[in-house]
């Protein structure tokens, strides 16, 4: 009786999600599988232009590059002369506006990764080879948003908050600015800290605040940014230095502790490989004696730090089985697509379920998680030692308090039980208030 | 009956105004309104020339210039090396010491916008300009701090630290530093940015978070900050670039969403002209079309921003019909020269009687109008998406917290009437305990 | 009867101190009074090599020091080339790499304060004279940190970020980076601002927020740093020069109220004369009468903190002899060496006690006097406003607080008398289960 059943569902599930896919249009809501239930602001076609950008079509006509200079040398002069003094306009063959943007002005496309690759090749395929090393990437940034269930339910400035830095992985200027596109600045660290600040991934917070961030602060202006990435050429090191050494344009092969989103055993093979190259690296300037102790001084940070997550999603795991968790799954908003709500607990199950619509337990274990753990994994790993201590101390704070809670709960259940009475689910994320009202006003 | 004793109030009311205008006395409490019940640090001898300066006396006699420097040079070598840079100093004819300060060295004065104005009538008369256009406002700032009746409850320190800022009315060097008064010092966004950072004007933080900021942090040291501010002479622009366009010293008329603490209808003629001045501007780089969708963008983050800030608002006003805000008005302490207190709730009702001695609810709305409204609003403005995310994930939650919280009073009003209580005023705010410790303190 | 008692509790002591002192290793425990009960990362061999650097010993033989930078050329340019643009590698004689780490590279250590003092007589003699004026102390700064008793209780992470920053005590690149060691660097505030940043000492924050920081940011990369700090040669001030005035590296003299941490009485002769030398200070640029109305507005400041901060203290000091702390005393884990807790209240009677284990009412005088208070000190002395108003805002909402607390516990104590209550002791620093799980892991 239950396998018929079971195919019903999966034949109207896929029929839902074919029903998803619409129509690609320029300008509108894209061709995402939850294109239906949302569509971007429209600065999403300076952040995603193949499938969003819009040409003007207040000006027609198909022009020369010289051509294009002369009218926009009075109308932006700003972008000219950042192009005159680009390698583009002093190369031997020079490239013209025409050669990224094409030549009908009713026509104008802004250039993806792939224009760019046309001639760096070497560039775009490092860039693109780090799909091989999966999440998290710069080059599925996009992708991954795009495919969230949970960003349907957040509001739309919230998302393209997320999305603005995700449009790395569709264009090439977050870092090479437009219209200068320089190695120079891309080498710097203001620009990976557009994207790369703030919880839950303060690498900009703890860079500066590390021995080599504040040398870079007082001095790095005088330093010659157009030299390469490699030993003896800086002072210090910036985040592109260590993370695209050389200036390699894959950042995800180098990874010890996977941004410190997942548990990895630093025993393995493949891991102690890396950290024989990270040992040469920091070698470019210190003791390799003294980068295998900052490494082991990671691993040890990391070690208490899942210790402490896992006794906190074990606590929850066993709230689960008990049914204690308030709202239960079966209480929840469903996330389009899905046929069910489901109580995911902790990353690989699911993070992005714990945002919202969650009890008050599983809110305290996301943020020990998201916030507490991932800032002191980054202040380890670039020797902020001052947040180190605020994240484990915020992480013993909430193992604590989780521990309570479980303790209460437990409780409650009893005296409910004896007193016959409905345990009752309040509160902004539990009755997913939020949810509605951003699904009403996205 | 009524209309005698509304004379009598009448006449009592102006009759304590006269009292409180006290004599006017430099370096004591001043001439404003509230000058009885409060007097400013020294430090507002510097912040407020004309009104609070007082010259030393320890020196005495009549100086011509050349002597002043030759003076100086040993006693104050750096203040004079500064003038010697500057266009005082290198002009044609100079502008010596005693043109600003006079020459009676126990009679000197610090200069005031109309002193500077002398010399720089078309800056004077534009700052002057921005009176007509209402708060918020640079030209104004002092006089709406001074005529605010909450700073008197408020303990000294905290409105000194209002009024440093304040003083960009009553003297030219917030941003023109003495005694250099470069115009390149305020091209940059650091001369802005003393003032206009933290809650609830994070202009410093959104700037810098945004993608010119980046830039501007990156390799702003590099730029010729001698060049005027148009078009084509700066890579990107800085807060005077776009709010004091072409070196325009008067910023009020450019104002669309009246510094976020306004419902502003952009459908208006006037606010329509506004609009093409902007698209205008942003034209020096980016296209037109691109332009109006940003502030398509701006126009919806704030739509969405009101429609919560008014909801809360219609929330409150409810509970105030109701007679359900504890304290109640009558309970609350009086400002000075007020007949009685009263439940103002919102902005144009009366944004300061909202920060005190008021009840959880009324702070929750205030919190939710001043931090997270403004804060995203000038997120939205600057283009910092994070924060933009912040603020509306702010307001959503506390507007969640204010329905949940009408409810409970609703509740309690029954069950208090039931059982025939009296509900109890308590906590820091609503005693009044605060206002009056400053009060004795102050 | 009870004398004896005191003896053997003595003898006790003394034989349980004895114990502690293990036997000296590099690399180990060390050799501090907490040393069995803790041992550092081993990162510390760069924080405190006298006690803790180990040499590697991959490489073996004695080396000239030519034959030092042949080498190193090759393995770490970097540093080679910072040597030879200091005055090291530039003075008549040289000083090579031998001078200051030996010449047997399986014997090499790194340079302690003594080693440089070696050639810098004037100023290491200068800063071991800071340990003439007491606490705070940049010289005393690491056996403050490893004679603190609740050290050992703290997680490992939090410890190592509290060290890094007093290892300034123990080597003297934490100013002078290797292998530069330049004067113009440690002029510069970034030099300072590594440790001094962050509750409880916003240094870094309230500085660059004054007036002076702000011309600092904008203009100081254009400024001479190879200049002395003396009058005339900078625009504005940075920390060195006014709390290092001339160049002297001592600190500790010209403390006007301690780093804020104890109340002062400024009408002593000695404090007076400590005015009289900061007045000079900042006449370099500004009227000896403003500069004397700082003091005079600083002092308030802290009057007014004080009184607050007392008043804290006062009720807590009640509730203590009335027994009203939950935990009490006896209920608290005692640290190592101690033979019973106690409940110390405020900084003379015990400042570490604060943190951990303590009431509510305990912890929220502890963050009152240590956040609010210190920060509003800090802001108040470098001229940063708005946080002297948050620092002030906050004490006075603790103190409410406290009040109403004191108020809660004595009305608590009452009912349950009644009732033949006893009181629970529950929470994360109460139970001590945050020192267990420390004192497991470290």
């Amino acid at each position: 009786m239950r396998y018929p059943l079971i195919v019903l569902i999966l034949a109207l599930t896929a029929l839902a999600g074919g029903f998803a896919f619409v129509e690609w249009s320029k300008g509108g809501s894209g061709a995402g599988l939850y294109s239906r239930h949302w569509s971007p602001e429209a600065v999403q076609g300076y952040w995603d232009p193949a499938t969003f950008y819009q040409s003007p079509d207040s000006v027609q006509g198909v022009f020369k590059g010289e051509e294009c200079v002369q009218c926009h040398e009075a109308v932006t002069p700003g972008i000219v002369a950042d192009w005159r003094n680009s390698r583009h306009a002093k190369a031997g063959e020079r490239v013209w506006c025409s050669g990224c943007h094409g030549d009908d002005h009713q026509r104008l496309h802004l250039p993806t990764p792939a224009v760019c690759g046309g001639c760096h090749g070497k560039q775009h395929g490092e860039f693109k080879a780090e799909a091989d090393f999966g999440f998290p990437s710069h080059v599925l940034a996009m992708d991954r948003a795009l495919s969230a269930p949970h960003f349907v339910d957040k509001p739309k400035a919230e998302v393209q908050s997320c999305v603005q830095c995700h449009s790395v992985a569709t264009k090439c200027d977050s870092c090479h600015t437009r219209h200068r596109f320089d190695a120079a600045e891309a080498r710097r660290p203001e620009a990976c800290i557009t994207c790369h600040s703030g919880p839950p991934h303060p690498d900009d917070e703890t860079y500066f605040a590390s021995a080599h961030g504040r040398l870079y602060r007082a001095e790095g202006d005088q330093w010659d940014w157009s030299k390469p990435l490699v030993k003896g050429n800086y002072k210090v090191p910036t985040c592109a230095y260590c993370h695209m050494e050389g200036g390699r344009h894959q950042v995800a092969n180098k990874s010890l502790w996977k941004f410190g989103l997942l548990e990895v055993n630093p025993h393995t093979a493949a891991n102690k490989a890396l950290r024989r190259d990270w040992v040469g690296l920091c070698g470019d300037c210190h003791e390799a004696e003294k980068a295998r102790q900052w490494l082991s001084d990671l691993d040890r940070e990391r070690k208490q730090a899942w210790k402490m997550l896992n006794e906190a999603e074990a606590i929850l795991k066993g709230l689960r089985t008990e049914d204690l968790l308030f709202p239960a799954p079966e209480e929840r908003p469903a996330y389009p697509l899905e046929q069910r709500p489901r109580a995911h607990i902790g990353f690989y199950e699911g993070q992005a379920s714990a945002f919202y619509n969650v009890s008050a337990v599983e809110r305290d274990y996301f943020e020990m998680w998201y916030f507490d753990s991932l800032g002191a994994y980054k202040a380890a790993a670039h020797g902020d030692w001052a947040r180190i201590s605020k994240g484990h101390k915020g992480m013993a704070a909430s193992l604590e308090k989780i521990r309570q809670q479980a303790g209460s709960l437990r409780d409650l259940k009893i005296v409910e039980q004896k007193a016959g009475i409905e345990a009752s689910t309040e509160g902004l994320w539990q009755r997913g208030a939020y949810t509605d009202y951003n699904r009403d006003q996205n």
